[in-house]
């Protein structure tokens, strides 16, 4: 096993796909934001009623998606086909996970685009809450699950 | 107290600054990827010889730091003047942290620009390390610090 | 009179803004997209309750605004201080007018951002309901009010 | 008939395009923007001969073209195969029509690249004008006509 | 002396500008690009005439000079008060001189700004005329002059 | 022969390439940047052990690649598969060459893309030791190789 992000110097390329077959991709990612019980009601009130953060978030996730391959520097440009932004509340712990799921139809997988959809999305909320609570904080990012592509399919444990 | 990113009517809008000062604002945020003991042993290898996992993760967090505005919707465009990324290895957790510490002098602060560096810097780490270790997590991601501007002086508790 | 974006040779140039002071300015623009009472309906009732149309279409407004210098050749970047959009639904002609404000302290205005924010806002109200009326218009997009700067104030007729 | 860019709970989604197949699209869409008979005259004398603004707002709308799916959020990025970009003066009524056709071979049609393209091709003309005349106003901004795709030809009325 | 761009551990950094007083600065920076004198000819006919291939040019470089801070990655955006473009023909040689003088108020130079514009420029003259000369070369690429800031001016030998 | 880039009017369009076939395309180009002994000696110095010049700006070229469509007016998009860049100094002449290898499976090649990538490296190098050395410049950029597409192999005299 080795880095495939480098080559046989240890020099940093854009790995060569070419070979690979295009075929459906499927990527799952989910991350967590925390904050104090009185951000979270006033997040969820905003969003049932008005002031929308988790919409705002949403839009600002789906379009990270697509601006991944400009973000991570060895990341390959791919043709999304499909974005899903999922905000999973949880009143008890007064904290919302966002879940992304990103498909394509290409010569590499997604995985890279469900993360930096999921980031993005936290990164919204932090934004738009940030000034009735500072110390809100993300955590639990995570592959949750892929499909497609040779190393076939992964499911975190 | 409320989400000032909505107006009376609870619409998104990009707040007006133009009446701040523009004073010196810092702001200091980190984060934290978990990996296998030997994902982190590949990548600590690589660093201090070839393969240099971190030298990239910490372009890709600077020039993050420099497309906040394009990624988080309400956020205002700052022109930068100083962005430092550090790693911070820990052996014994196989973790490694990054931490970002981004300036300017501006009418409004550096909290997101900080932050997105932080999810960028530790987004390219699991690019980099992903074909051997489908499984790393990142957490901690907060902001640690920030001083300058009307609210003054927040320091993670 | 002439048209300033020449030099002397009928080359176009980024117009010399060096020796402008800066200063706060401001511009409203606005446009209208007219649909069928139907999709009208459609829209209005989505944004009332689910399938946010306008909350879409505002974010990708104030994005657009802070893209206007990437877009428009010659247009200098300037750092925004407020951006509002606002959409005014007129029921008996089916159509919502867009309506930006844009605001900054700088060497030149923002009337190309009030009005790219205007141009992309409606656009995308078009994209959102394209798959069940493609004839749509957008129409009388035009500058409503700018002040500040050395022409200083001007309201449309 | 509903809204396709949200989810059976109303949630902004990019349509899963996956299950479509690539085939050829073309995109034609049109806008003019209308101006007083001395500017028209200003800008039509600089295309012919110098300070050619047409030709700047022709670049200006071919790259926009290409930055569709960056400004519309729920657009998909399409591989365009060609995009043209025609204006066409009417001296009689003092005004521009800018006319976009854009090609494809891919999953989803290109109308909102042609309408991006129009919109941006006339704020340049505008951009560049605006110092002798604020009052410009653009409009009859519409599809003409499309084919391709599972929907078929549509040709506006 | 040492490279500024690396901290004392030699880690890559945004240089740190914050203390430095916002002046006007200036550079000029030029390259030029050698072709056979059939493509020359045909380059010049077609600026005369249509088909302009510096007038395409011309509006990348433009461009590009304003996106220097996301090609370069050390780079601090700095807002730009003047870009202006010269092309400057050598019919003995069969060459054309890209020259580009970049101007702004701020705390650090725009000598890559410069720098960027002439080469987006001599490489959008080489896509144009690719087709009938893949063997024309870009040289000569330098900075020129540079005035303004602590280091005050250079002029090149 | 004429520049395909505009149409019978003279017009600049992106040009069509919908009837191409999908093809594997290989491009590769080099240039170089000279510099002072000492610069040289430093910047290799750096690459060795620590402040890693050629590090930062094989990354630069490589994101560089990947944002031609957005810097060459009328360059396609294209999905790249691969792209690798290698820095070959050399001491004698105090001068590091830049070259850029990419790949891809699409209507059109990518001599473009693996030009940009080289002028942004070079652009780098130049950032990273302007501090030191502003004298140093850029040449013998130029097209080594394409392979694939309807026109064949092209290599450099």
């Amino acid at each position: 096993e080795k880095l495939t992000h480098f080559d046989a110097a240890g020099q940093a390329h854009m790995v060569d796909v070419g070979g690979k077959a295009e075929t459906h991709r499927v990527a799952v990612a989910a991350g967590t934001i925390r904050m104090k019980p009185e951000t979270f009601a006033m997040v969820m009130a905003g969003t049932a009623k008005k002031g929308d953060v988790l919409g705002v978030a949403r839009i600002a996730a789906i379009q990270a998606a697509k601006k991944t391959s400009e973000l991570i520097p060895l990341c390959h440009p791919v043709p999304l086909t499909s974005v899903a932004i999922e905000f999973v509340p949880d009143a008890a712990a007064s904290a919302i996970e966002c879940r992304a799921t990103v498909e394509c139809t290409a010569r590499t997988g997604v995985e890279m685009e469900a993360l930096t959809a999921v980031q993005v999305g936290l990164l919204t909320i932090y934004d738009m809450a940030k000034a009735v609570d500072r110390g809100m904080t993300m955590g639990d990012i995570r592959l949750v699950e892929k499909r497609g592509g040779k190393s076939g399919t992964y499911t975190a444990p």
